[in-house]
């Protein structure tokens, strides 16, 4: 099946079984059925086994799967063995975050600079980055002569669609957009990765009320 | 049907056909069919008509849908209408990202306090709250006195279970999880839903790579 004909939901779950198998992993765990997998996911074995057999074959029946070799075709899968490259576009509250907390080298993808318009911080050492804050009058030269695959767009709101124009002018291939706005990429076709809080708190709420409301 | 009996995904849509009635209400728009709204959301009409027939009828045949009242529906069945109130347990970044950037009120919730567990942060104020940050050992009291609802957790990844038995034990009913880290509720019946970043990110690899990788 090709890539792009994969539903969505199963597209979202593979990186929940990435997290679940790195968890089996560091418990020294080494095969799991679907069975076991299942109950400790909420998905049905045969769910499970769907999913996979997108992909190829992964398991043997009555085997189960071996741990490590699917973790590493479903890491495959998603692209985690290219080397995708990344910049910050926008060094806020959620910029720092993402760079303190978040660990871009062992999910494969390579962290190559941070840009802000405010000039008081350009030339300020960035944790986790290669290079200090960089101007955003030099993002465009940077993008193309780092043929950089993703932007994190992290502007404030008011500013997302100004910026969203530039990344797309400089030939960016995706946005991870935590603008919490709707960003228009025209008729490009970059790939675009939408940051809710408000869909995720929602859920929450929906959850929250219950059966008896 | 029963709320809890309603899909996963289905739950899911909600807040994205709420934020997409508020995008046509700033334009003015008065109606919407489900062929328009499929349209514009990339879904399929009969899919629409689907998710809001599990909560009754919200549309007459042929007359499209009268936004204002949808908008009005979705919200109360997301339980927007019931004023949950919210604490901010961790004051970090992600922490005053959320504060900073996230109307809680547009969406009906109510902020009543953050918690930090270091002495520095207590007694500063904190934008966005009704009192200035609080001490951790206050938490417990607090919660149970103002009955609260909701607990954004956004404490360091090593702190996350701890915090967590913190406000199990105080009786909280539901847990934002931003750590980054699965967290364990024991067999209480508190809601948590997770937000992961790297599922995103790699949600956006997947796209990108493409169907000739």
């Amino acid at each position: 099946m090709k890539r792009s004909e994969i539903s969505k939901n199963v597209v979202r779950r593979l990186p929940r079984y990435l997290r679940k198998l790195d968890e089996l992993i560091k418990l020294n765990v080494e095969r799991v059925s679907s069975n076991e997998l299942g109950a400790q996911m909420g998905l049905t074995p045969s769910q499970i086994r769907q999913d996979f057999s997108n992909f190829g074959e992964f398991g043997q029946q009555g085997y189960g799967y071996n741990i490590k070799a699917l973790r590493s075709e479903i890491a495959s899968i998603l692209g985690m063995d290219k080397g995708f490259s990344v910049i910050l576009v926008g060094v806020g509250n959620i910029g720092h975050t993402l760079i303190d907390n978040f660990n871009f080298a062992r999910f494969g993808f390579r962290l190559l600079g941070a840009f802000d318009i405010r000039k008081d911080l350009v030339g300020s050492p960035i944790q986790g980055c290669p290079a200090p804050i960089m101007g955003v009058e030099t993002q465009e030269e940077f993008i193309s002569r780092h043929n950089v695959d993703i932007a994190i767009l992290s502007v404030p709101r008011e500013k997302a669609q100004a910026a969203t124009d530039r990344l797309v002018k400089a030939g960016i291939k995706a946005i991870w957009n935590f603008t919490d706005t709707t960003i228009n990429v025209g008729d490009s076709d970059i790939k675009v990765e939408d940051i809710y809080f408000s869909d995720s708190l929602l859920a929450l709420s929906y959850l929250l009320l219950g059966d008896n409301d």
